[in-house]
């Protein structure tokens, strides 16, 4: 698992000088500040030079998100999935539509692994709960993913039960490390290096106090669409030829907010307005997907409930006597967040070399910033 | 608004000895089984002979389903649409979709007067809410359709701003007129008279005690289609050549379990499974419509809520700890008072002649009760 | 019809110097440069002072989109209709998703007049049609909705079926008027006056040269949320507190692109890409709704089929042999149009008037100007 | 890989005497009368006694259905699919749902196989096309299930790469064998022994001619809901108290008629109608999911198109010239087919003891036959 990139050498977004939006990001500006969520990754890096199918290079990995530190299965958190682009291969996504639950962590992995990683999730969720499938029921593994075809060889897919079952077990939470690790290994954006990137917003206390956190594998758009904070820096790049990129991304928002389904389905939706701004047109082969769950423990549903009707808490959509819309700012955090979590998965991103010397270049940060401030965007 | 029909002298299916399904109907075997649900109808029914475009002969009119007796607006009830076959027009599919609420009375009509129905229902709201539009928001009139062509003059669209809030005004609980009345005058369904019909089913009280009742607008299928618990009445009948029915169904389920959107989406579902069983097949041009609302009081949404969060009850989805599955006994109770409610809609209506002298023959309950003898459905 | 607003008194976007995305406009930058495609509008405007519910003052109309000046009903065109947030009262969304067809003109309007403006469109499709509801099927009439509550006497509903008559008779090909003009009357939009607006986008020739045009009834947002072009001019200006808007937008996208339902809800979609990027959160109260179309001829859907199958020809999605991937130029063309369309709305409507003295300022061109100068996306 | 059913020795349905609807079926009365469809199945059948978690008794396979003999990657069919009831864990929704169509094998397994069976239908897809996810894009597995808990050890998950691939290799047109094989050897339905069936209807040449084929996974039902063509076979049954079932069905629908995705979806819906005819309420544990391809060579989607349009055929939905409304045959076809579908995969399981001496019964013929006579179903 050794990695070549080292992430900590480059600054985030915020770091660099950028504030999107208005609202205030949480302690690690990451998904991580929604209590209760733990980001685990690993990653799988082996081999240089010429494809040689099934054998490497590998420039891959997975990332989990875990709802929360307990028995998911016993334990579990409305939920929902909200497809922007279904050129994908998403796992999990019609019992989250019937039920409004996740019962488990959620992988983000590489398009040919999502089989290998549905499996392990499933062995990881017979050793938590030893009656699925005998005296329980069965059970939802949720598992998105990106294509790192230009980098990986994705034929091998070498995620294999060991890798998710490790990235399960150091799942933490706290900071996140960002750009060419876990899942994001291989990943490209915008023509540059992409990958895992995070970013929070919280809402004032007068209006819930809630917090909004995003996670994405951000692996989508040509050099040219590269929007930064409003600044259409891809067009102004001069950009190199090449083919169009076969891109996605995968938005995983967490919120402590007490929502149910149709509540997360429509703070899902808003993601869809944060990748909008980054310059992403959500192209043809693009398996654009957001998966929103809520870790309020007054939203949380049993997988047997004590009797036959469940008490539950839910925020108010609309006007509220005191006069705020608390729906609408956790609307703004989601958009807010999920632009930010992909800028940052483009700032520290390292220049990544894999199969057949292809290399996927770091978003150049001094150009960059030069475009930036001629702006008036950063200072 | 007299009317030739007397739905009065024929018997509903369970008079006639049918026994749909397993659960026990409700006190009226009723949508106003459910605590709180009115019913109001008004029958447009004038002149004879050939069709003037636009002045009759007029075989329609409208009918009302209160979710409950106080202003629904501010006190909404949680509801889901369900589109089977969209060949239709309803109004306000969008915002219950989006917002999981109903907040007026459900109204049935004639497919041309979805307009005049709506503008009617607007009407309603505001006076009972006279700062609609001005200090508080809009409103969402949800109007369901079929068409009633065959007996009606559609295109005068006959049913008008005072039949509607007359039918409000007038809407009651206990029994309901069935057949050939309200919105159903002018229907057919099977190529016999149809239109309203209604049941209900009570779950036992150690699995909650709850009430589902259906009121359908049913006016879809070809004779030969037409089965009757299990028995394929339509094919033993000697079949006349005709033209295809161009039918439709709307079916309006109500019950007083708590339940939100997700949930009545559930059960809104199985509506189409006690549909199936009656013969239809959901034909290329008929609107096959479902609305599900709740009355409980636990899982009322109010127009301004008074906190950030609403506090709520839910009827848990899958086994519970007593080893009740209370949401499948929902399911159940729905299936058998939708088919029990197409059935009443077809036993109680009256033959019925309209435009152009077209009749609408009444089921033939003579011949219809020596084919369900002879089958052992009924003594 | 007087109307106090002049929009050709104030640039668009583009000639104050904007160039949104990398494609070229049609000739007129509007949706009718798609071929066969017809623009008509009127205006409703009587009536100062105090709100009198019921009499005015009026300012408020409709705008109608008609796909193509033939007999729609007979010659129906495919069709897609996208919520983005669903707090909204359209007409007609069941039977386009079911059929994927349109076969009326699209009308526009206020939120209460959607009854009227809908019975409207059914005496059209009588007239053009006088064998409706008798020997043929019915009709689905398609109509959105704006609230116009701040300027208008909205509870009057005073639009009537003889504006939407001549808002059809009038319709025509060529410039549309953009700003405070029939459905965009009474609009906000940002905090500014808002209202119609259209634009247009032309795909290379060896990409197959369509055309996609997008008209909006832009009547969302809070001031501080408005970009432009990148550039947050809402953060910037003076913002006086005021209420939350209840906004929302239809977009209306039309190509002559062949297209069927799966791909049109494809373009639908990237709509809302477009609407991001100007500032928009798709608020909680917002109705946010795309019903997208084509003219081409190579899709039209006749009301008889002359045979047992229809042959027609779609658009490669994917790369081609070619090595074009037609579809994706045609997400980009939406998304620019979009954007352009809902800042011609802004750029040209002039301040309004309305109920209680309520005024709505125009976007202070001045100040705007000099922002965007300062961020470099203007000269 | 022994089975200890003989499938052989049962009578199908029909050859049972009944006579579900009234069309006609095609030669083989199986989903492989639709021209081109191969079906695959491998039973994997071992140990006794004890369940020992992850190491037997194995109860279980997987049956595979190809859309076409040839390469169906680069060669793709229309598809929908349809989910009634989304307590299922498919794989392939998404991108089915975005592109409609379907590009390889769909699979049928045991619940927690998914991942394993999605791995070796990405294995099946690389050797195919051995550029896949180097300079073709990814390929998208379509993987359907139920859970057959009862009879075996799920948590071994014994479906391996090999048997996918030998499913496939072994692929065949003609007769289907049913019953306790393939992904049906382990599954139950209405509490007797369920597993694959299939039927097949072809709807008059002067109606176009096309053949309708459905195959099922039944694993559904609890014993006192049974209906058999119409009779209530279920509450005359002793029925012994007993858990209730955690079931689920699959359905696969194949026709030559040339469908995009908009028409078979709609041809999916009716699926339901057909399940719903056999007493099933879509339990809440089931995962009821309906997956329609057309394989008809007039819409065959390739994965580079050669030009900028494709040119396709579709069913004309609605009345024709001819009087005909070829749509709703299919529509029939299809009911007809699943009914009879699900009566065969009961009528032809044999009795299968599993895991822990857990018996699942086969439906006693003669009870039946007595039941069905005794109503007139048969002679």
């Amino acid at each position: 698992m050794s990695c070549g990139a080292r992430p900590g050498d480059r600054p985030r977004a915020r770091e660099f000088g950028l504030r999107i939006g208005n609202l205030e990001p949480g302690r690690f500006n990451a998904i991580t500040d929604v209590e209760g969520v733990l980001v685990g990754q690993e990653t799988v890096w082996f081999g240089e030079g010429p494809l040689r199918p099934g054998a490497g290079p590998a420039r891959t990995g997975v990332t989990v998100i875990l709802p929360h530190p307990g028995n998911c299965f016993l334990d579990k958190v409305p939920a929902a999935i909200h497809v922007i682009n279904g050129f994908g291969k998403c796992m999990g996504i019609e019992q989250v539509d019937e039920l409004g639950t996740i019962e488990g962590p959620i992988a983000l992995t590489s398009t040919l692994c999502v089989g290998r990683v549905t499996d392990a999730l499933v062995t990881h969720a017979i050793r938590m709960n030893p009656d699925i499938g005998i005296r329980l029921s069965t059970v939802n593994p949720v598992v998105g993913e990106c294509s790192d075809a230009f980098l990986n060889d994705m034929q091998g897919r070498h995620v294999h039960e060991e890798h998710v079952l490790a990235a399960i077990a150091n799942a933490t939470g706290g900071p996140v490390e960002e750009g060419a690790v876990g899942a994001g290994t291989g990943m490209s954006c915008f023509g540059f290096k992409g990958g895992i990137g995070t970013s929070s917003r919280r809402i004032p206390a007068a209006s819930g106090g809630w917090t909004v956190g995003v996670l994405v594998l951000a692996n989508f758009g040509r050099r040219e669409q590269l929007v930064i904070d409003g600044v259409p820096v891809g067009r102004m790049l001069e950009v190199a030829p090449g083919s169009p990129e076969r891109g996605s991304i995968m938005m995983i928002v967490a919120t402590d907010a007490p929502l149910l389904d149709r509540g997360l389905r429509r703070i899902a939706r808003r993601a869809g307005f944060g990748l909008a701004r980054t310059g992403s047109i959500a192209g043809h082969g693009s398996g654009d997907v957001v998966i929103a769950f809520s870790t309020s423990p007054a939203v949380r549903m049993p997988e047997v409930a004590p009797g036959l009707v469940i008490p539950v808490e839910i925020v108010a959509e609309g006007v509220t006597a005191g006069g705020v819309n608390p729906i609408e700012l956790l609307f703004q955090a989601t958009i807010e967040a999920t632009e930010e979590a992909i800028l940052n998965a483009l700032f520290k991103a390292q220049t990544v070399t894999g199969r057949d010397g292809n290399t996927r270049e770091a978003l150049p940060l001094e150009t960059v910033g030069r475009m930036l401030r001629a702006a008036g965007r950063i200072a």
